[in-house]
């Protein structure tokens, strides 16, 4: 066994975190235990099948994928993390825009779930909605569970909705974490999340919240930069205050790209839309009203327009600690020159990033089928340890 | 061993009922033994499930699912029951006009064949085709096989065809046979398999034909009630007279809700369109005759509405036995103010019964997996055996 | 162990062929030796698994199909094949119209294939581009797994490109290998490589040119012959000519399909168009100028209407050695009188040779998880051996 993988056994062990028979929805409703558990199994997947070692704890069973807007990157994702488990996936093809409501969530929920054991959603296009739509199947499924309509309770997994996107954010923290050489040499360290200029509109506001409601639980110092107006839901930003004053790190919110990267340790620019703007689309989308989607894309364009400068290019990356900050990004990043005219990152500075990016991305299949594991087993750690000891390979 | 479990071993050893390198394409064309021989193997596959213990029988092999008609709740009951035995599921798209003749159906059929062993077809859609459609891909995979092109002969399931849906009528005799305490506790019951008005018109005809001709092979008192012109195929009727008469149940056409309802013991209200005008709609589908279509629907619409008092409401069910009949439906139904304004039922009724349905279609998996596994094994109740006294876990 | 399965592995161990790490992309990129090691592979996959023996070499993994164009027989091939070995199958749906660059290709490979072992890929539509996308998708996977984000570097597979077919060629040489009795009995054996009349355009160049490039390697006598005008890629004529001077073969080009069949033991009648046509029809795609494709599709078939005499018919036959050449087609055939009025082949020609079509195409599967295993492994043979050895049942 590998030092590494020892480590990871033992702190397991000494965190005595219980995910059984829950959902992984929002990071904020976890203890600090239950989300350095997900990580911790993620970290041990992700060395196990590096060490070419079956990690199959399901022989048979279903994983449900229901992508409310269009995914490829987080799709794979799901389906690798359940493949890895030895889940097989089934999509739930809804039809795009179709909002379920009442008796067909909760009847659809039972009628997809007999053999289910985890049902992965992503939802993030309506305020209001997403999270709300999750907590609606969850319930639907303790019911059935309850009830006796299903052997077994599936966990829910939220792959992205309008308040949270834990699997990246997860993913990114992970990431750093191993930058820096572990969570205690995250303290004191300066994230910069900002907004920057993308050629398109409407993009979530699930990765900036999510960002600074977990990164602000582990003593860094989080700042929070958008031109006037491009506010997040205002509970997240509570949610932040909160976890900063709790860890001992610092948030802090402003209207410069400059602030925000003076003496960054780590910088995050992307693009996203104002949550008011999301909700006027929201209402828009619900009433099927192109026209009025049209003109508020245009007026949006035409804001976003005025903050050209919001790009994260060698001037501003000189103003970060050392000129070295780590520059992360959820992909795909809108690239000036490359994928666009003018975007949220000059060509140079994405390339020097590039492998990084992918690296960060890279971690997200084993956060996925670490939330799964650890929702689903009554001790993750134990069933690790048996395949891992097994002495079977994966790949003959 | 369970005593339950125990049972349905011995209740298969007495049947000795040969499905081997067969189909299951309409429960008529099956013996007695052959149809319990199904639902036993159905309930041990549940029983087995739930006590965690992996029923692969396949290690590698496809099952092919051909859906001609949208499905949500059939496609994840095949794609559970195939994932439940350890088969891979894969799709076969067509494009939904598409209707395939000749060399093309004999030579899809075996071109997605050569290492698959099921095949489950969804083709309810155009009357005096579905079935005529599933025979064509028997006899095509018939001819490959013997020809040596298929090392394997796959199973065809039929998912719900023009004349029949085995899945679906299969699932709902186990429903009411484990609610009243066995097989021969449904002698002498009622069954009222009744039209009920919805605000859609063209719903297949292969539940009340499915229900009809299967519950009389049990001894039961089957009604069949509809407004007048709502005839099912004729062939069907034929079928269920000839079943009662053999079981000692009996078989009676009426045109009055209430008289169906009256002293019924369970009672099964949905709509369906007349075989007459799912003729017609077959003819102008061929045709691709939208304008004729539309007519169509506005006419049987405006037929329907003249039924909207065949609602299975309190008034309604207090006819029943001791006004408790259980309610059973296919689901989704049309439920009056919760999926539509008048439907195939009040929301009371449907909210009392409502888990009672969710687990009448939870045995829709085990029933088509029970059919893969009768059609594809010489002897399935040994190979389950082995399965289940094999120590392993399905899930750890 | 069987005669035929002894050979294969002392075949296997002479060869000495190692394709680890590698992409199966054009035939004429392997040697003779790589080559006939992944044709015995596959019969060896083919043998084994008629034997009942399990090959799933992956206990997990994904394997990513990527079709640029339509496809149900490669994609039942490409499924039946990851499945066979173990792995499962993840669609990466583009959308159709979207021809990836840059960036996007480099990123999307690496995104998709964190826990991938195989990507299949068919892009056949656009003439200069296929082979070069798969070049690009080989290249950033390369890149992936040296810099650390990708644990293990998952094998491209060529499922059609602009240029070759490499699983079609290979199937259709095991069928003439084993249908004459060995590589030696192909030996100075004539094939007729001839255009068709069909009463479609656009059909891909890549059928003809892989077999003309692949049955030249095997000392047979190769005649292409088409319509002045339907002229192949220049360089897939070089490679032919240099091969059939290698091998002692001999490549002929004509424009008679009677000087083609004459005494030929091996006819393949097919329709394409000219590559000019494709060049042509490559840049109107790109400039999604509707109007111009239809202007071309209705120039090319009154041009291909001028050929109707190139079909494969009775009087045709009768030039061939004996009047019994073996008939061979890619599938699926214009038929004449059965799929369309005029086509490629009589329905009388066709039916005689059905079932041989069929089994030609049967060997696909087994070509395409031989490429797989071959290329993922450092030892095919001897993972094949140890699964063959292991006395478990496939199907139980």
């Amino acid at each position: 066994m590998s030092a590494e993988i020892k480590s990871l056994f033992e702190e397991l062990a000494t965190l005595k975190a219980d995910l059984y028979g829950k959902d992984f929805l929002l990071t904020w409703e976890k203890s600090d235990a239950q989300i350095r558990a997900v990580l911790a199994i993620a970290e041990l997947l992700k060395a196990i099948h590096a060490e070419n070692i079956p990690l199959d704890m399901f022989k048979t069973g279903l994983a449900v994928s229901n992508f409310r807007d269009n995914s490829t990157r987080t799709r794979f994702s799901f389906a690798s993390a359940c493949n890895l488990l030895g889940l097989a996936v089934q999509d739930l093809d809804e039809g795009k825009s179709q909002i379920a409501h009442g008796e067909t969530v909760r009847e659809t929920a039972n009628m997809i779930s007999f053999l289910t054991e985890a049902v992965g959603i992503r939802d993030d296009m309506f305020i209001g909605k997403g999270h709300t739509y999750m907590k609606e199947v969850a319930e639907a499924l303790d019911d059935g569970h309850q009830q006796g309509v299903l052997n077994q309770r599936p966990a829910v997994v939220n792959l992205q909705c309008d308040l949270d996107h834990p699997t990246q954010s997860m993913s990114d923290l992970l990431f750093i974490k191993n930058h820096f050489g572990g969570f205690d040499q995250l303290k004191g360290k300066k994230i910069a999340m900002t907004w920057a200029y993308s050629p398109s509109y409407g993009k979530p506001l699930s990765v900036p919240q999510g960002v600074i409601c977990l990164m602000t639980r582990f003593g860094m110092n989080v700042e929070l930069a958008y031109p006037e107006g491009y506010d997040l839901l205002p509970d997240t930003i509570a949610v932040a205050k909160k976890h900063a004053q709790k860890s001992g790190g610092s948030f802090k919110v402003s209207n410069s790209m400059e602030s925000a990267f003076q003496d960054a340790d780590i910088v995050y620019p992307k693009s996203w839309a104002p949550f008011k703007v999301m909700e006027r689309r929201t209402a828009l989308l619900e009433k099927n009203d192109h026209a009025g989607l049209k003109e508020l894309e245009k007026e949006c364009l035409a804001q976003n327009s005025k903050f050209k400068g919001w790009e994260c290019n060698d001037k501003m990356m000189k103003l970060t600690k050392g000129g070295e900050a780590v520059y992360m990004h959820c992909l795909p990043a809108d690239i000036t020159d490359v994928s666009c005219k003018a975007g949220e990152v000059s060509a140079k500075v994405f390339e020097a990033a590039r492998i990084g990016t992918y690296k960060e991305a890279g971690y997200k299949p084993f956060v996925i089928a670490a939330m799964i594991a650890a929702c689903t087993k009554k001790n993750p750690a134990q069933v690790i340890e048996a395949l891992y000891k097994s002495g079977l390979k994966r790949v003959l």
